[in-house]
Order: structure tokens, then sequence, then C-alpha cells
């Protein structure tokens, strides 16, 4: 570990080239890199060569690299006898509209002085260019106070992540030799609450499945056939009610294996975040939590699997009313898993359990989405205690570990693609509006990132 | 009752009279009386004078009755001794379209030779003037061999049949001292199968129920949400799944009050029917009956309640997947009822039921469709028996009472409005086509279907 001397020096060099580093966000953000519009294409390249420039400036071998879709920046330092590590980022922004709800121009980024603090408003400013530039920052500073780049550095800046990442995959296939490292550090979350750091050391997997029950062969008069003919909503709701018991428990046989209770020591950083379920759920006008009982809200989200249904479709739906028996009805449901829950076993309990329901006569169809397991990080890697040392040091609160309800498939892919885990760290409030008009990133957010990357690289040598 | 010499001569008239008949017939199936089209409102009225004119031409008192809507004929007999009978009937008909399904125009009528028999093929052969026709053709017959018409006829014939009967209601109110009779007759009905004659004695009602369940008041992701916030298409799954307990009955409180068994002489009649289940529903691509064990078919289908889900929505229906806890979900009810089971009460116990599945920071809202009770005509009437032995002598099987698994709301009409059961008799085939391209009537059905009212009105005397 670097002695605090050296560690100081950077944090002064970052807090000297503040201003020097807004602007320079500013720049990189002045690039519309929209992805999803082919019409931005250029534009995409130009915000992956500004970024290959910058990196190239800054001593590392950097280079703008093609894919069948938008390309990937990749850029390194020297090896040496220190930890490899990953960075991963992404340059591509969200679409704009509607246009007409932006207070300012979304591609011409601006500092403004609010109630809570300074920000910078832009389309990307939050997700994720803000966020990458703590990196890059990090980095310069890093360099200017040694001298030299830390070394074993890989950088993998990708420009899809907003339009699926089609090309990620087989990139990390193809250069896995040269991407593999000991650990992956994804900057792309956010602050627990309230300026509280934190570690997202678990993520949710998914099951994804659609079913389609078949019972007559057209649509029938329930005049006629109701009370003899099987009705497929019926079926439906049969099914998909008996996936949990009185208690709020998912039924499927064998549908808990793998899922574990919290370590003591997640036990004790969740109970330490004080989680108000009731305010999470007033926010969205709802007051009661549901599922099992005798579990932690916290729990609920982050460490128990889940069975939902998304969607659900079948007979007459227009208005006013029409006595029909359907040919078929229709659903869309969704597992969330933990542990080491096999999502291909519970994509197998799921259909075995609806076929019960269904009547000889009647016919059953499977359709199969996403199946991706549960990313659970191994926390006895020093690097996350070291991690959480230096973000609570950073941000004087003690930082928490903690879990994501839903996925982050960049993460996954690392696991199974490259054999890593990752860190994942991120300053981006809750109220940064991704995805919406007006998105902004608070300054704070982007100082004390970019001095936690300082401390956590010293940490990690 | 007549002497058997008299109906014969009538009879005998009617055979006499076929072909001048469906001349009649083919007059009256050149009018394109459709209701549902304001583009023909000419036409149902020149129908309804058409009517009037025969009817009158044949000794009736009658008139075109203006209402809101399409107008009413109502005709009668002198006052007499006899038991006053209403005639009903409908002179409008469905649309045609689409047109180019048909083998011919569908307003040219013409006789044609089929493996099967004659039939004559035009919209509203069968549904419903040639069946409307067949009472006129036996008054006419009676009145050549008597003399003079049956005493205390009164005739009703609809023009708004198949766009909803808008205006009976208030017709029947309106106009109730001068529409009373002991006894309603409908020709709208067919016979049972194969040429066997039958009375339908019992109609089930029927409650719709529309139900919305209210969780978050917006979307939510399931990965944020999901374990801990309701999903409304669970708790409607589960309300409705409960309807119905492993047995198939319907576990409403007091949803079988009312329900009664077959009286011995039904039960005879519908056993003798040896209905054939498989076989009904091999038709539709089934094969196995569901409801209530230890039922015979018929019985479900007629004689037993039932709770049908006709629709339900809610979520993502589209393409791919969208891992969404949806704010809303929504489903369509019907329950069709039986016995003296009251609709009302249904509903009230529907709506509890599904308020128990209802968390409290949830919300349910009903909206309420139609609510008809059952109806169960009074077979112990005498007209029942001497109509059923009329029709087994004209078609020489025996005619069986029946019921129906749907609703025919001018019966119920009748019954709430007028106060009078009644004799639902009709001579359709189930291949008729009714509402179809190339509907037809058998000539056969045409002929006899005359010749059972010049029985059952000499039975009737």
């Amino acid at each position: 570990m670097a002695d605090d001397t050296t560690v100081s020096a950077v944090l002064d060099s970052l807090d000297r080239g503040l201003d020097a580093a807004l602007d320079r966000l500013a720049g990189f953000l002045r690039i519309p890199s929209i992805s999803t519009d082919p019409a931005h294409a250029g534009d995409v390249r130009r915000a992956a060569e500004w970024l290959r420039d910058e990196l190239a400036g800054l001593g590392f071998q950097a280079a703008v690299r093609d894919t069948p879709g938008h390309p990937m920046v990749v850029a390194r330092s020297q090896a040496g006898g220190a930890r490899p590590l990953l960075f991963y980022g992404h340059y591509d922004v969200q679409p704009v509209d509607p246009l007409d709800l932006w207070n300012r121009p979304p591609f011409d980024p601006q500092i403004e002085d609010t109630p809570s603090g300074r920000v910078i408003r832009a389309r990307g400013a939050s997700d994720d260019k803000g966020q990458l530039m703590t990196f890059v920052e990090a980095f310069r500073a890093w360099r200017e106070v040694h001298g030299e780049l830390p070394s074993d550095l890989i950088l993998l800046f990708e420009g899809e992540e907003e339009s699926g990442s089609p090309s990620l995959r087989p990139f990390l296939r193809d250069n896995a030799d040269e991407l593999r490292a000991s650990l992956a550090i994804i900057c792309d979350t956010g602050l627990y609450a309230d300026g509280r750091p934190a570690i997202t050391t678990q993520l949710r997997g998914l099951v994804g499945q659609e079913v389609v029950v078949h019972a007559a062969d057209r649509d029938l008069h329930s005049g006629a056939f109701g009370g003899l003919a099987a009705n497929p909503i019926m079926i439906l709701a049969q099914a998909l009610s008996a996936l949990k018991d009185d208690r709020g428990r998912i039924s499927l046989p064998g549908f808990y294996d793998g899922v574990a209770d919290l370590p003591p020591e997640l036990a004790r950083d969740w109970q330490a975040l004080d989680f108000d379920a009731a305010e999470f759920l007033a926010r969205v006008g709802l007051s009661t939590p549901v599922g099992e009982q005798g579990r932690t809200a916290l729990e609920m989200v982050w460490n128990q699997p889940t069975a939902e249904i998304n969607g659900i479709e079948g007979g007459y739906t227009g208005k006013g009313f029409k006595t029909v028996l359907p040919a078929t009805a229709r659903a869309k449901v969704s597992f969330r898993l933990t542990g080491t829950q096999d999502p291909q076993a519970i994509r197998r309990a799921f259909q075995d359990h609806v076929r019960r329901f269904v009547p000889g006569d009647c016919r059953v169809e499977f359709h199969d989405h996403g199946a991706s397991p549960a990313s659970v990080m191994d926390i006895s890697d020093p690097a996350f205690a070291q991690a959480k040392a230096a973000l609570t040091q950073e941000w004087g609160r003690e930082a928490a570990f903690i879990g994501a309800g839903g996925s982050i498939p960049i993460a996954g892919d690392f696991k199974r693609i490259l054999g890593m885990d990752t860190l994942l760290i991120g300053f981006a409030s809750d109220d940064d509006r991704i995805h919406s008009p007006n998105e902004k990133y608070d300054v704070d957010s982007f100082a004390k990132g970019a001095r936690s990357w300082a401390r956590i690289l010293a940490a990690l040598r």
C-alpha cells in the first residue's frame, strides 16, 4: 500500500485540477454519442476517438477497436508487478427525446448552482461519461505525482451499452487473453443514499419465460360451452397463483436450492443501512411489503429470489363485455435468482409446474427468454475490504457492501467469459435523472469520485 | 282440444300451399332489413309494412308501431274465450359481410336441392324470417279451414333483435296491458339434433363483472421492487383461481343458493337425448369435460351455474420481454346462473371474495355489466305437455324438454315485464349458418314447422 503522503499529493493534484477536469468532461459531453440512433454513428466514433486521444496523452497505449457495431476503446498502461485491473465504462449515451422537456440543449453542458450543490447538466453527465471520467482524472493525477501511470491497468470503454451491448460478449471472447485481469472495476452505479458510498457485491440473476395455454381450437361462446370446456385463462390463473404458498414462499420443487442466508458481515452492513421499506414503497404509492414473512425488506429485494408475472393476456379485453371462452391465454413470468440457483433447473421446474395444471386435451407452449444466474462477488478478495476502507476515508461515512435487485449483465459477462469478479462502485445519485430530460451529475460526485479512485488505486497496489 | 279431422284439414291445406308459402317467404327475404346498418332503415320499415299487409290480409288487426328505433309490428285476432297467446318473432336480419363468401346474392333467395334435402338460401332464411313465417302460414291455413283466425292471438314482431333490442323493454312496459297474454311463444331456436323437436324450458342467467386491481401508482421495475411490492396480476390470479375448489365447485359463499337438481321429468328427457359430450367437445378440438365431478355433461351446460374468466390483461404483453411490475391488472368475469340464483347476491359475493385478496395498500375497482336471473319455465302449465305431444306427433320422434346454456333475453323480459312464461320452440338446424355467409333454412323445417304450429294451436285451444 502506498503511503499516505503519496496519496495526499494525488488528491491535492485532483483538487487543483478540478476546473480543468470539468472543462474536459464538458468537451466530452458535447459529443452527442447516442448509440441507438444510426444518424449519430459518426458522433459515437468521434467520442471513441476523443477518449483514445485523451488516454494516449496520458501515456496509455490506446486504440479505437472496430466491432460489427460501435467501436470499443481499449487502453493499457505498462505491465508491471502490480495486480492487473480491468476498468470498464461506456461512452455512449441515451437518446434525448422528448427534447422539449429539457431546460437547455442536452449537448451544451453547463455548471449550475442548485440548492443541493453544483451540478454539471447534460445528457451523459452521470450515465456514464461523468463517471467514466472519474477514472481518467484519477489516472491523470496519479501520473502527474508519480511521473508514470499505475502499472497493469486495462481500460475497456464501450459504445453500445445503451443499445444492449450486442458486440460486448463476442469482443470479450475474441480478446479474452488481452482483457483478462484479476479484478474488474465498473463505475456505472450509484451512492447508496445521501452520500453514503457503497460497493455492490451481489446482483440477482434472471430467468424469463413466456407461457401460452391452448384449449379449444377456436374462441367459444360461454353460454354454449361454459361449464364443460376448458378455460385457458383459468388454467393459467391456477398455475400462476400456485407459484406461491400462503406464506409467500415460491413453491416450485427445488426452487430454493442454492439460496443462502446472508453472511454475517453483509447482514451487519445491510442492517446499518437503516433501509426504510415504508418510505421506499410510499414513493410509489404502496405501504406494505409483500413476500415471505420474517425477512427484512432488503433481504427480499437483494438476497431472496422472486417469481413475478410481468404480463398476462387472454380473451376479450376491449370495452364492454363479451362472453367468450378464449382459445388461448398467455403470460410472461420472470424469476429473479440469488446465490447459486441454476437458471435452467428453475426454468424446467416452472415448466413442469405449469404442465400439471394443463388438462390432457389442452396444450402448453413455452418460449424461453434470458437466463442468467446471480452474480455474487467473493468478498474475501482483499480488494473489497481495501476499496471499502478507501471509500470510507474519502466520503467520511462508513462505506457499505450492498446488493442489487436487478442485473448488470456486464458483471455477469466478466465472470463467465473472463473469470473475474467485479468491484461495482459508482457515485451517481438517485436524482441524476439518467435516461430522462435534464440529466445531471453532482460536481461533488465527480470530484470525490476521482479522489475515491486515487485512494482505491493506492490501496490495491 | 280440436278433433283430429279439423287438424288434418289444416295440415292438408298447409301441404297444398307449400309452394305458394315459399314464394311468400322469398318475397319477404328479398327485403334487406339489416337493422344495425342505418343505410337500411328504409328496408327495415319496408319489411315491417310487408308483414303488416300480410297479416291484415289474413284478418288480423295489424299495425306498424313506431319506436325510437325500428318499428314493431303488432297484430291481434279477435278476443274470444280461448287462452290468449303472444307470438314473438323478429323481421330484421344480420349484416351480410363478407359478401364475397356468399355463393349467391344474399337477398336473392333461391330453393336449392342439397344432399340433405331442399333448402331456401338467403340472409334471414332461418334467422328469423323463415321461422317467423311458420307462424303466419299456420294462421293462414287455419283461417282457410275454419273461416276465421284462432281467437286471442297477439303477434309481436320486432325489427331490432339483431342490434340488441334497445326499444323492446320500453315498448313492453308502455304497452303491457295490450301485450300481456297467458303464455308467450317464440320461434327463434332450433331442433335439438337430427330432426328431433325440442322445447327449451330453462335458460341460464348471466352476471358480468369487470375487476381492476390497482397496486403501485406507476409501473415498477421488477429488479428494484420485485419481492417487496405487490403485483396486481398475481393478486388477480389468486382471487380468480380461488373461485373454484379442487373438485371444480365454485367456492363463493352462498353461490349455490337456489340451484336445484333437475326434476325427474327433465332428468329423464335429458338422459334420453344421449348427449355425446366427447363428440360435442371434439368439434372444437377438446375431449375432456371440466367442471364439477359427478354431473352429466348436459347438467353442466344447462342446469349448473358457471364462473368463467372471459378476459384478462395486465403488464407487458408485446413481443419479447419486459421485467415490469404493472400498476394495474384487469379481468372480465361472468357467471351463468340457474334456478333462482340471485344475480345481485352473486355480484356482491364475488366482489367480497376479490377484496379478501387485495392487500390494504392496493385498491380494487369493479365495473358492473349485465345481471339477469335464469329463466325457468313452469312446465306444470299444461301447454308444455300439449305442445310436446303435438311436436312428437308431427316429427315422428319424441319431442324433448331441453335447457340452454345461454340466455334469450326476450324470454326473461316477457317474464319480468309481462309475467308470462315462454314456450321456446324452433326448427332451425345447427348447419343453418345463421349470422354467416350462405345462410339457409331447410324446406322441411319450414313445412313441418308450420304444421307443428297448426297442431300446437289446436292442442292449446
